[in-house]
């Protein structure tokens, strides 16, 4: 930094010395490794390829052509009369019509099968920020929230860092597919109780990340049951709601309450976002939905922090509310995503690896246990170091999602062209057929 | 709210039902007040008039013109290549070129007499999140920060809420043009100390917001003397800086480093913010720029949870790295404002109302203590009431911004028109004249 200051000893928080802000995970590692190498056809086509994050590249041509030929969601023109009003605007209820078109978005991606009210619509900048909200709502410092392993890494930021909550993990493995049981769901609350800490809730990620694949209707089913007779609190992350390959595959938790006709809704809270189903990230918008008029009124008052820029939602106001667009938009998104998905998965295939059967998401659940040298979460980070380093991939090891079984991977397919896709599935074909010739 | 749902008892955090957000405050109740009879002057010419919103309204024509002549600046047109890049850029440092433009406006705000790195400017959706972010780095839950009273009623959510902050007040009074002084100082750290609080560091609105006025050289250095000598922080929010009406009656805390080379620096945080001096409340903008480097590195990880849209960073960029315009801006805004403060100050002064002498700021800080009917915090409140319901003025109470001598009020200038002023002076005029007759 161009300006020299001696740094002495004027003391900072307990949060801002901790480490539960979790970059120095291998999941972020992975990140600066692509960073100082990054692969790019033609003037670095020895580097590392990014297969560690989990962004949406394959729509944006649809993103353009609607910005192309709707410039009035973007401009403002001469002597545009909405300029004033959008730039005072930083009402935390948020713009009305973009509440709407968020709800009727939402609608949509699940086949029309769930209504949203908008008044029940909190925004906030991006999901990162509606996880954290909503926990410092649910929970207290020292108390638990339940969440089924793997999961996000970055949770562990966003659910514990400035809250001082706790992350109990409901371990699942490959035995079931990783599905969540009554029995997991039981031996983690009884951990933490163990552990004296009260359990406000459960925090699930449908359709999963890293997994890449939706829970089933009787498993919500069994989770609903449960956090209703503890008397406890649902998350439900649906970020990844609209890049299920299909709108049937997906059932939203928002689905199992109309059934129930809302009986113990309560309790339950979904989150969604526009960074990963319309390739968005950058624009920081995500969103609580709640049933619970209490959290409703408090998340927004909350929001206040995380509020998304008026410009921002003036856009995508007019880009939601246009249902020939999302129409369109959602179900050739969910077409390319299956079809870059059937492209990794018989890639992978070819070179002998299997995954999780997957029908969501940007990812895909590698299994590469066979090639641990030791069946650890040591053996993994080898392992996952040399296909950093050897094999030019970042891609992030099952450990960073507090898997409990090692070997797994979780490897993004969305963030790049066909063609680096290829390049990526060679070096792994390359890399295990010497493995082989090795071992043989 | 459409979907009606039971409301049992699944409990929620302490933050949650906790009352510090302080929005119960009079000087929200005036903003419902007003959201319920909004002044208009053809439909509703005997409505409220919002005078509790520090709101920059009066240059929005130099906005438009830029965006008028410089519409890549806000546009993605037929194949523009940035969209995609900026649609996907989350990356925590922000926008290389809207940290640069930044910090040079900074630069020119105080008339290039302080100097700021781009590599310590960290973003952050709004002031309110930059000053809540920097107490989650500089406080344990239970500590105190020290704040010059009268103090913006915001910040009783923004360092307290969800953060367990306390604040204690350093009483400021007319005696001295309510001048922060080293006795009063002393005072706070002392009652912080009485009751077992760890202070952690004192905050100062400079220029003030409620007070419209800058802060005198000496008492920067006395303050900076101070937290030096306690081994403490000094945050300085100094978001309307640009808004002083001339450069040279604004010193920033940087200057006062600067001129001591920068010694001790490393407990020093600047706050500052585009929606006031730039009027875009909307955009959320925020900064903090911090000589340490490991709040620096903190906040910068922090802001993953109040990450400016990219959108708006583009726009921005463009508009503030352009010197032509935000010289002109500057100046203008100056000019503009000081001429509104004055026929403020004169109107009132024709109703024989006096200001605490004012040089900055969206506001003036009016003194109505000799028609309170006893000098109290209720007497106050009861004259408040007065003029919300019958003049149908929205001012805030002193007693809102912990001001410790009743009858002192906030009253905003700069977030109407010259007209709908000039109504709002006849208004009051008219009342005095009243109080007057009744009186004799």
């Amino acid at each position: 930094m161009a300006i020299e200051i001696e740094q002495p000893s004027v003391g900072l928080s307990k949060v801002a010395v901790s480490e539960t802000h979790g970059e120095d995970s291998p999941y972020f590692a992975g990140w600066k490794a692509y960073d100082e190498n990054p692969y790019d056809e033609s003037n670095n086509p020895s580097g590392v390829i990014q297969m560690g994050l989990a962004e949406n590249q394959v729509s944006f041509d649809l993103l353009e052509e609607y910005l192309e030929q709707h410039s009035e969601a973007s401009t403002w023109g001469k002597g545009a009369p909405g300029f004033r009003e959008n730039a005072l605007f930083q009402d935390y209820h948020g713009l009305k019509s973009f509440r709407q078109a968020m709800a009727s978005f939402m609608e949509q991606i699940r086949g029309g099968r769930a209504k949203f009210d908008p008044e029940r619509i909190v925004l906030t900048a991006g999901a990162t920020a509606a996880n954290e909200l909503l926990t410092f709502i649910l929970a207290d410092p020292g108390d638990a929230l339940l969440v089924p392993t793997p999961y996000y890494p970055g949770f562990d930021r966003d659910l514990r860092w400035r809250t001082g909550v706790k992350i109990v993990p409901i371990h699942c493995d490959s035995s079931n597919n990783f599905q969540i049981t009554p029995q997991a769901l039981e031996a983690a609350y009884k951990t933490a109780e163990a552990m004296n800490m009260k359990v406000r809730g459960v925090l699930i990620t449908n359709p999963s990340n890293p997994l890449g694949a939706t829970i089933q209707r009787s498993v919500l089913e069994e989770i609903l049951d449960f956090v209703t007779r503890k008397n406890i609190h649902l998350v439900s992350d649906e970020i990844y709601s609209g890049s299920a390959f299909s709108s049937e595959e997906f059932i939203s938790i928002a689905e199992i309450l109309e059934a129930r006709k809302y009986k113990n809704s309560e309790r339950v809270h979904i989150v969604y976002s526009l960074s990963k189903d319309l390739g968005l990230p950058g624009f920081r918008v995500g969103t609580i939905y709640s049933y619970n008029d209490k959290v409703v009124t408090t998340a927004r008052r909350m929001s206040s922090f995380t509020l998304i820029s008026s410009q921002t939602q003036h856009l995508l106001a007019s880009m939601l509310s246009n249902e020939k667009f999302t129409e369109n938009y959602i179900k050739t998104n969910r077409e390319r995503l299956r079809k870059r998905y059937e492209m990794i998965i018989d890639g992978l295939k070819s070179a002998r690896i299997e995954c999780l059967k997957g029908n969501a998401g940007l990812f895909c659940w590698m299994n590469l246990s066979p090639l641990l040298d030791e069946p650890t979460r040591e053996g993994e980070l080898t392992l996952w170091n040399s296909i950093l380093h050897e094999v030019k991939l970042n891609i992030s090891p099952g450990s960073s999602c507090h898997c409990s079984e090692p070997g797994w991977f979780r490897v993004c397919f969305a963030n790049m062209s066909e063609q680096t896709l290829e390049i990526a599935l060679k070096r792994i074909h390359d890399f295990m057929q010497q493995r082989e010739a090795k071992r043989s």
